[in-house]
């Protein structure tokens, strides 16, 4: 078996979002040029992308939602059900805490951790705090697989190798050190980098070539 | 003048923060292997990156750090400076206020909007929050560019719109809504689906393929 690339899983993911909004509005199927306008990407795009997950059937009212919402969920889904730490219960740490509590996902959050003594047997979005002592003990028991690392980023590198260690398969990143672990999926979210981007793509000369594209 | 692609952008931006760092060491030259090593990418694409920021010079000893770290400045900074708003303050709009301010950028964080007015007239780290229904004002009167949207899906694609018609030229979307307002740079970012591509990757049979690569 072969991985897939990140980008397609990452479409996958966007599809089922989409698809699952249409759904629920009562739509039964849909045109690859719809979905593709939806995500803002070519339907060409689309196409190879349904192609690839096995699809095959009629095209004649387009593709049937349910089936490819099946599709992708038997592509991108554990067939059990996924654990999840969040380490370093900041304000991010809450926030995702919270946002991953709220949203009905296939990832259950299982546990948080931090250093601060203030912040340890504290309930976060219902779920207890643990000292980050106990990480690997926690973490096994658990069989939590995903961690989220939201520490001061000069806890960053030693934290994930702790978590690898523990049996932790990926890693997202929120700090903004790069992580040298190897072995398990780290997923680098970068906030500088996103901010940097955003400022060179806003600069008043390059907005307006981007608004002259546009037209 | 064509603009730099997206990827490009944001190594430059890595390139810029790793070079610092290295600087900060009293490090005064790097080879394009090593910068290449410390992001993990190959020597090929730093020396192609370099060539394109139109660096010459002699190579025997590396590139000379302060002279990257300028041409970088020169390529992806703004000659002035340029102001951020963040809309909706939440606990993730709480973290990344907090970030903004205590993280040396050339970004100035000069706003924060909320329809709560419980938070109107409160200090966020140490920026006063507004009323959103003023947006338009505020944004026009401190010259603001770039806003960072963590309001409830339900509103972003309304409140993008808003952010597009003050003048705001570049938008980094934290909501899991798709925004669809043309002519102005939105950066994305995609909380369920960094998610599910780490769960992807974290599947054990993939992690399994992953670490069979490492070796």
């Amino acid at each position: 078996m072969k991985l897939l690339p990140e980008r397609t899983v990452e479409r996958l993911s966007q599809y089922r979002r989409v698809l699952q909004r249409q759904l629920d509005n009562g739509t039964e199927s849909i045109y690859s040029h719809e979905l593709a306008k939806l995500l803002h990407i070519t339907p060409v795009q689309v196409r190879r992308d349904i192609m690839l997950m096995g699809h095959s059937g009629t095209l004649r009212r387009g593709y049937n939602i349910e089936n490819l919402i099946h599709l992708i969920g038997q592509i991108i889904d554990c067939s059990g059900q996924q654990k999840i730490a969040i380490i370093g219960i900041g304000n991010l740490g809450e926030a995702l805490a919270n946002y991953l509590t709220e949203n009905k996902t296939k990832l259950q959050l299982s546990a948080v951790f931090d250093n601060n003594m203030d912040k340890v047997g504290k309930i976060y979005s219902g779920i207890v705090c643990y000292n980050i002592k106990n990480l690997k003990k926690i973490v096994q028991r658990e069989n939590i697989t995903i961690g989220i690392l939201t520490v001061p980023p000069s806890q960053a590198n030693e934290i994930a190798l702790k978590l690898k260690e523990a049996g932790i398969l990926g890693i997202i990143n929120y700090t903004p050190v790069s992580i040298n672990v190897k072995g398990i999926f780290i997923e680098q979210y970068d906030v500088i980098t996103s901010l940097e981007k955003v400022a060179y793509f806003a600069k008043p000369k390059n907005a307006a070539i981007l608004q002259e594209g546009c037209k």
